[in-house]
């Protein structure tokens, strides 16, 4: 099977013009494309009356589209609905967190609780599952679009009071408890007292907040659920999913796993941008890492563009060689396919700048779709590589919840406490040096990794502890430090003294306190022989059973421990007090023996190359890719093939300036 | 015929002041003045109760001023209501951007649709038309007070709709398909459902915000018809204008030009900001020529301030000379009047210390009052150029649709894409060499001038294209450049191929690619023999017929063409893919020989110093300006008679700082 | 008696845990803590239900206290009402200054008109009262907290009209004519028009939003005078009062004073911030000063941290004897007590992160505990100077009114005019020389000072301008300057010249114009053989019968007037008609003689050295504090007595980093 190939087609907005239809078709063909996601912003075309549904002319393209050799992935509408349903159900509109009620306009915006629009949506679902469940075109349901917005309408605050008096057992008294209630006089007599945060409302209470925020990604899983039902109903072959995008802060999307045949990503990084394309790739990484871990199995890119976007501060152009490299970034990542938003761009309304394989000239003699047309081919050349896994041995926990309960923290420095920024930090070791990493959540099986970074772990949900005891018991290494430990599932700091849930034994410190540093302020540590910059925060830690790595020169904790590491069964549980930068990250790591996969067994490479590895039951193949502007040159241990031109590579290869090169070595 | 000379009066603030009014005339005397605005303000006093009309206070006031050579531009006074109508009749409160209805207060902040406003308006105007038809101190009427903020409330929304229905001939499938409302569902299947833009609403539909924009200068003007019906009825000799201001962006008042009289402005420019007073002063006069070219004839200044202003972020003090040297620039740009807000500083309220001619002290013997008296004096000696016009055979096109426009295009540079810094730029090249210039939007008459610069003309109106060839095949150099042919009067973009409405084959050019750059980036060009930096904006453009002038040297566009020539006609149209700098656009203009009239024939100035001339069918004016901090030399070339001195003047002359020279050639 | 000394204690946060109770009062008593304030958000434990009464929980803590030697200050608990409450009664809610009106939520948020919340904290009250009048333990009544949020409901909008009808004789003309309201036609015709200031209704009068700042101070104290009527009624024997905070902006303290038995105040400095400790002190003792010039007698340190806060925007720690020296400064410039906020650190929500002597970990085992219980030793072994007096000779003017008059002055700097800053530049320099100060606002008393500086005294209420004539001719110093003398009470400018209100006789001077700058601008003024920089505000003054004493050098009014001086009886008058730095204002004040008491007679001191000074009948205790992050030294002019070693100190002394040495020397 070869990767799928294309992106979101939009022919609803060429209705009058069939020429610029046939047209799509013969560039798509010319392009490589095998798939095209269709009906997104459909509903108008398709029920434009209400109770009046009329698929045909969705049909008409999808069954041409076929003959051409190109299949569907089929959207459910329930991203923009018409503008008649809005006036007619005015309850189906979002209320936002300023709890105005809004008027039409835009998308995503609608109520997940209205009983009105769950009905709707799941009659045209159930509409679309009848009309396409036998089209041999339809490859997979995308439904809606980009989840993400929550509502905090009357009808949304009760289905929150029912989601906490389940999380709660009915128990108001345990929820007043858990949410510290006591406190500024909080405490509710009666459930019906709880009502969503709202910026003219409740905005202190953190359990609050981070309830409310649970209740969204499951309000929006529930909602999902209700648009999936027909079609898992009618059409069960048909696999699901919904395009997640985003950087990891608002829906919980580890949340979906079970509700999800597989995971998509839309992905927008700031390439060109002044912070350097190896930096930006890293995170893309992450992320897609992140998407893989989901279900853990290969993934689709669902969206990216070929050019720019439209929707940034400065939106640049991708430059020559770049869409390649950074679509091959998702293969080498795990996805199975390359998707655009969009095939062709727009006339008008808002998009109509973004970038698109075909542009308003409307013809293929344009960079971008030589590009494209590359790349369509280079995919088919590689095709061995599709269905193959990502194998990790390295995990960092990234982890929503945690993410949520740091940012609603009073204290420490009040805006951004950096909590992404510090997992990158540490995933930008694996990431450098040619070693796979799962991202994982807290609630996920640790057992099948030798080494996890879990950096500001702050929230300790129930089972974690003990998870991470069995984790290091077992040989494996932890590496974790400041702000972690802190709080329960509810918010609620551990008593006793910090790291909480246990931790203090399997660290083996204490700590005593946090100390917030001004921008300006910087301590140092000496490890390894070398002094490295302390900021932002650090923490008075005690060792107790710890062995002491490293110390602070500074200030009134001048000598005390800076870096522990402490034994636990046959592995070692490593505590960083403070926030330090790249470069000490890099001497932490070097410096205790990771001892997990790498690619740099089979070959080395500089700074600003990457290489990550799939595998099948036969072959190991690695994508070795160079962000820098230049060419470099990168050393290939022993003989591996070019999976592209078949020849055999090794010993010293050069890589041009956003070359992507692509091997495979047999498995003995 | 002298000038206009005088201000905005408010002798209602000081009704139980008698002795104040007495003095007040001694002193508009003493300052040479003879014209006062009056009423402005002035609905409480003239309509204390509902139907109760009291215009004899006024009546006194303005006789009074008469008596002493002091006529009246007598006001509407619907730029504030009275309390009691706020109260009675919510329905005239605004309705903002927000979808929230306002409460009394401030000021200008009525709904231009409600028909109770109208009518209320139109009762006082009745009144007051036949009241003072037959006063003969009555100059003209100043009709209500600075128009701007625009209503979002549903009897404006009705209105909307059928300003729509107007356009799209009652065609809502026409407006769909020019929307663009295909994209994310927006299909509309009723008149009604059409809002106006709101923050809660719709934001994402730029034809939807364009056309808004379009409806507020359509019922502004509405509203102001029914403010002058009584007025042209009931006194037809009276002239009507209505006070512009601002910064060129929120009512196209090109639209006004049909229901004025005459245009007026009101100046408030940042003298001895950082940025230097050349610099200011440039775009001063680009607004001047604006509001002279609303008409094609004089305007008046209807508003400045003799010292400070008191609502920007810091409120400097004019230094000497420079209200003198400010007030002449308006005359030399086409202004008849130099008028002040305000005659005498409030004691109360939210403007006490905004600048004026006579200060809370009350008496003369003030800098700011011996200055204005001093230009009283000197407008007395120049009053021959009264009347006189200003001939441009040059023109740049500033037009507010294709602002809104480039504004709400969401694309390229997220915020600000400096639409009007980059008209500004091209203006300096002119009003640095002494050229006057025009500036006019798209929908002006181009035969009568001999270069045209249309810089980022991004909406092509209908038959604006065909304007631009003919204006070129008749011999007329045409300059444009990036970010110019990309959408139609709806917003649509144009397929084919940028620039588009059949620019390609008049610039002789495609336009490939918009590069958007971070503040950070540079490329560079070389032209004429010098490089220059090229930021923001580079297009990626091949030439057909043009000729290349000059490439770009950066990046993976370099050497593909920077600027270009396309010869058509008798004319050439000259593209600029990119955003240069001062610099790069001076050598431009100069090296491609712009061959109109320019002061420079007459005198020889240094940077830092405007002529611009005015000249009537016997003679030339000439306004020679230093907006330097430093004396200057001039050198003039042949014989000319300073107007207020008589004599003759040749050959080197000096100016002082902040000195302005009035020069006067006969006609031969 | 000794100082008190202890916190707020919230037990009802640990109801369930009575082992937490008991380890309290153990460690309480390890803290030599003598007082809790307890209750302050008690009111869901007290009135779980409607109208059901249950003071049996605090009373047992209390008593349990009290058998521990720890007194109770006890609060009413209507700084945050149960949620019942608002469900049942939403018209206690807020209304904000958008108009809307709040939901449940977060505290403090109440409308003070509301007759339900009135009835219903009177009810609370009465029940505390009837329940507690008799118990030994109650020390005072701390009641609600932290007063501060206004509210703009119709209910307060009525209440402001009858407030209004009050201050202006029942005379809607009288109002009218001193808001200036013929200004932009806002004349009032009945008095059912005048609404609260809104964001969206009137937000240009200067006037309505001065006195509705009057109205919420008015409004304020009469909802506290609800609060006390029952306690002051039922317990007339326990002192009341309520804790003040913040920056001074708010309400306006000083006219609380006669309805409090003693003064007090929530302290929480930015220590360790970059702009210095000393910096920040002088800041602190400002407020003390006003705090305790409230009522001229010792007031109490309500809350403070031990350590950090968790709202700033960075939290960093308090480092190691920071917490001593900063709660010694409180009792240096006139404080009975140290006070915490909080005892222990809740487990949950909002504070969670603030510090406490007690943190999560429960133990005493931690910094901060220790240094908290040194102090308590520390405050036992200074008992002596418990009650003394800080008497002062200078005094600083500080008036709210003349604070909100400038702040909503539209004109000069747009943003903030610095008025506290420039209040800070003159406390600077009598605070750095050891000069006791009262900080006082226009309204008070100034015959028993020798010299007061009064910066910026925009507005001249009645009876000010004779109270500082009589001062000076009494032999007084007096120094204003720029920006004085501009408005009356109600905002209206003096006509006839400023400083008006006949300040220009007692000045010397008129002030013609003033100068704003930009912040990249600067003049010079030449002083006492040194040049200073002038920036922000100059104004150009002339003398009359003044004496210049120093003159700008710059700009064009180079050579006139920037400091002078004018006798007038035995006193002097100065004018400082610019904006100068902390170097200027020193060598101001050096130079002219301030000659008033300071505690330099005893001892000289290098800089980031503070001394203050109280005393009682027959001593005078020094206290001498060292800001310095180094040791210094000082030098006790003749032998004086430590009061906490008693040992006799004279000649150089060492004071080590955040020392603090207390000294005393009996009186003759």
């Amino acid at each position: 099977m070869s990767f799928l190939y294309g992106g979101d087609y939009n022919p609803e907005q060429w209705m009058n013009s069939p020429e610029i239809l046939e047209k799509d078709i013969e560039l798509m063909k010319k392009a490589g494309c095998n798939v095209m996601s269709i009906g997104i912003f459909g509903w108008s075309v398709m029920e434009p009356r209400e109770g009046e549904y009329d698929f045909s002319f969705y049909e008409k393209v999808i069954d041409r589209l076929y003959e051409n050799g190109i299949k569907t992935i089929l959207a459910t509408p329930s991203g923009a609905r018409p503008a008649w349903m809005s006036m007619k159900y005015p309850e189906i509109l979002r209320t936002d967190e300023n709890g105005v009620r809004h008027k039409h306009g835009v998308r995503h915006n609608h109520c997940f609780t209205s009983p009105i629009y769950r009905e709707k949506v799941r009659e045209i679902n159930e509409g679309l599952a009848l009309h396409f469940k036998d089209n041999p075109a339809i490859l997979a349901w995308h439904v809606s679009n980009e989840y993400g917005l929550d509502c905090r309408c009357e009808l949304c605050a009760e289905a929150f009071r029912v989601f906490l008096k389940k999380r709660y057992n009915n128990d108001l008294d345990k929820l007043n408890f858990e949410w510290w209630n006591s406190f500024w006089s909080h405490t509710y007599t009666d459930w019906s007292q709880i009502e969503p945060p709202l910026s003219i409302g409740e905005t202190s209470s953190s359990a609050l907040t981070i309830n409310w925020k649970r209740f969204a990604t499951h309000q929006t899983i529930d909602f999902y659920k209700n648009e999936i039902e027909p079609l898992k109903r009618i059409a069960p072959d048909i696999p699901v999913t919904t395009n997640f995008h985003g950087d990891l802060t608002n829906l919980d999307y580890f949340k979906f796993k079970d509700y999800i045949d597989f995971a998509c990503w839309d992905a927008y990084p700031d390439w060109e941008s002044p912070k350097g394309n190896a930096e930006t790739a890293a995170g893309v990484s992450l992320i897609y890492d992140v998407c893989r871990s989901i279900k853990h199995k290969p993934f689709l890119l669902m969206e990216s563009t070929p050019s720019n976007v439209n929707w940034k501060q400065y939106n640049k152009l991708k430059r020559p060689e770049m869409n390649i490299l950074s679509s091959l970034q998702a293969i080498a990542d795990g996805s199975d396919s390359v998707q655009y938003f969009q095939w062709r761009k727009s006339r008008g309304s808002a998009e109509k700048f973004h970038g698109a394989v075909v542009d308003h000239c409307g013809h293929e003699n344009t960079r971008v779709f030589k590009e494209a047309a590359e790349l369509g081919e280079r995919l088919k050349n590689i095709s061995a590589v599709q269905g193959s896994d990502v194998k990790a041995e390295a995990a960092i926990i990234y982890d929503w919840e945690n993410y949520w309960a740091i940012e609603c923290a009073n204290g420490f420095q009040k805006d951004d406490k950096k909590y992404k920024d510090e997992c990158l930090k540490h995933y930008k070791y694996f990431w450098r040096n040619g070693i796979n990493t799962d991202v994982i959540d807290s609630e996920q099986d640790f057992s099948g990794y030798k080494i996890i970074a879990a950096p500001m772990l702050y929230m300790i949900k129930p089972g974690v502890s003990e998870k991470l005891f069995e984790f290091v018991k077992n040989g494996g290494i932890l590496v974790s430090g400041f702000m972690s430990g802190y709080v329960n599932e509810d918010d609620l700091c551990f008593l006793g003294g910090f790291p909480g849930g246990k931790l203090k034994e399997l660290f083996g410190i204490w700590n005593e306190e946090i100390d917030t540093l001004y921008p300006e302020d910087r301590n140092s540590v000496g490890f390894n022989g070398n002094e490295y910059s302390a900021f932002d925060y650090c923490e008075i830690i005690h060792p107790d059973t710890a062995e002491t790595l490293a110390r602070y020169n500074d200030d009134f904790y001048a000598k005390e421990s800076a870096v522990t590491v402490n034994t636990y069964g046959k592995g070692r549980a490593y505590y960083i007090a403070f926030r330090g930068d790249d470069d000490f990250v890099k001497d932490f790591y070097d410096s205790i023996s990771v001892g997990v996969s790498s690619a740099a067994e089979y070959v080395s490479f500089p700074d600003g190359v990457s290489v990550r590895t799939r595998e099948n039951e036969t072959e190991v193949f690695l994508f070795i890719q160079n962000w820098n502007k230049t060419d470099v040159e990168i050393n290939v241990k022993s003989a591996l093939k070019n999976i592209e031109t078949y020849e055999s590579v090794s010993g010293r290869v050069g890589l041009k300036k956003y070359e992507i090169l692509i091997l495979k070595k047999a498995k003995n």
